[in-house]
């Protein structure tokens, strides 16, 4: 299992996270031995959009050899869907491969020709950008259309890479990484005592 | 305002991502003008608990002008609570400097004696590790003991992040950036559309 996790100036970096914490501790916490991944941008440092600096562990190449292609969103994307050489880099994934976006990384994965056909979704703010690449733009926090899903909003980033985890390695594991995350919707709402 | 934003080898990115991505919009969003930070470090690349690479923007250096530090966790923090080069480089924070940790980044300001007399939180698995340190382990997202506040496990920094927004800016702000982060703990429960 070999897992791409796109990055490129402008983004939102809780995009990439909130999927890479989860999905990485299959690895760190030993569910899954074999699991690999890389930090994949076209350029490093990578830049994201509040000035920090991401140093990926792979520069260029193709993706056809990743069975998990993630993409962040992030405002950079606006232009990034017009970015030809950024564009066929993500038509590099392989037929196999799994595609997967959070946020308006859907608008990417729509402008390399993912999403036809497909009910998709990205942050609220781009629904109506996103309509001009799939079938249908649904208000849900994950979207699993078979060879891509697609994540709402930032934070669903985190709800994302937990069902990817229940996908690779059960609802057993999921659990035990929801709670080594400390994620639990149901009190996070702020409570803070003084 | 100013924000140190510390980071080291070993911690676990979300614990920073969680806050760093609210607080930074306060900025990037155009609610406080002259909102700056640092991603504050005492050496580069810092590499996390899984591998990935960051380029703090500042390497060393006391912490007194800062208005705000935030300490991270990770597995690292067990033995960097004993590094006293670490230790004593969070104690270079100002008299006046609130100082703010996520997950096992408590057992760091508590090592730095920030904690004394204090109530605090860390990861739960992290609760006895903590007591040495504070008055009281209180087992909550958010511990607000006035100079000092605490957060417990990893994704609680995000409901840290939207707490200390709304006491910078308020909870109108508070409430923008929650939406544009699509924080939303009542729907966030798996709910994948196939």
């Amino acid at each position: 299992m070999k897992v791409a996790f796109i990055v490129y100036d402008g983004m939102t970096t809780l995009d990439f996270l909130g999927v890479y914490d989860p999905l990485t501790r299959l690895k760190t916490m030993g569910f899954i031995a074999d699991f690999q991944w890389d930090v994949c941008a076209l350029n490093e440092p990578v830049v994201d959009s509040s000035g920090l600096r991401i140093l990926p562990s792979r520069v260029g190449g193709s993706l056809e050899d990743y069975d998990l292609v993630i993409v962040p969103g992030g405002f950079a994307s606006r232009d990034l869907q017009r970015d030809t050489a950024f564009i066929e880099w993500l038509r590099t994934a392989g037929r196999r491969t799994q595609v997967v976006s959070v946020c308006s990384g859907a608008l990417l994965l729509g402008a390399a020709g993912y999403l036809q056909g497909k009910p998709a979704t990205t942050h609220r703010s781009s629904f109506d950008d996103l309509r001009q690449y799939c079938a249908a733009v649904v208000d849900e926090r994950i979207v699993d259309a078979g060879e891509v899903i697609t994540a709402r909003g930032v934070t669903s980033s985190i709800d994302l890479g937990l069902y990817l985890v229940e996908k690779l390695a059960g609802a057993e594991v999921k659990e035990r990484i929801r709670w080594q995350m400390d994620y639990q919707p149901e009190d996070s709402a702020p409570t803070a005592r003084r």
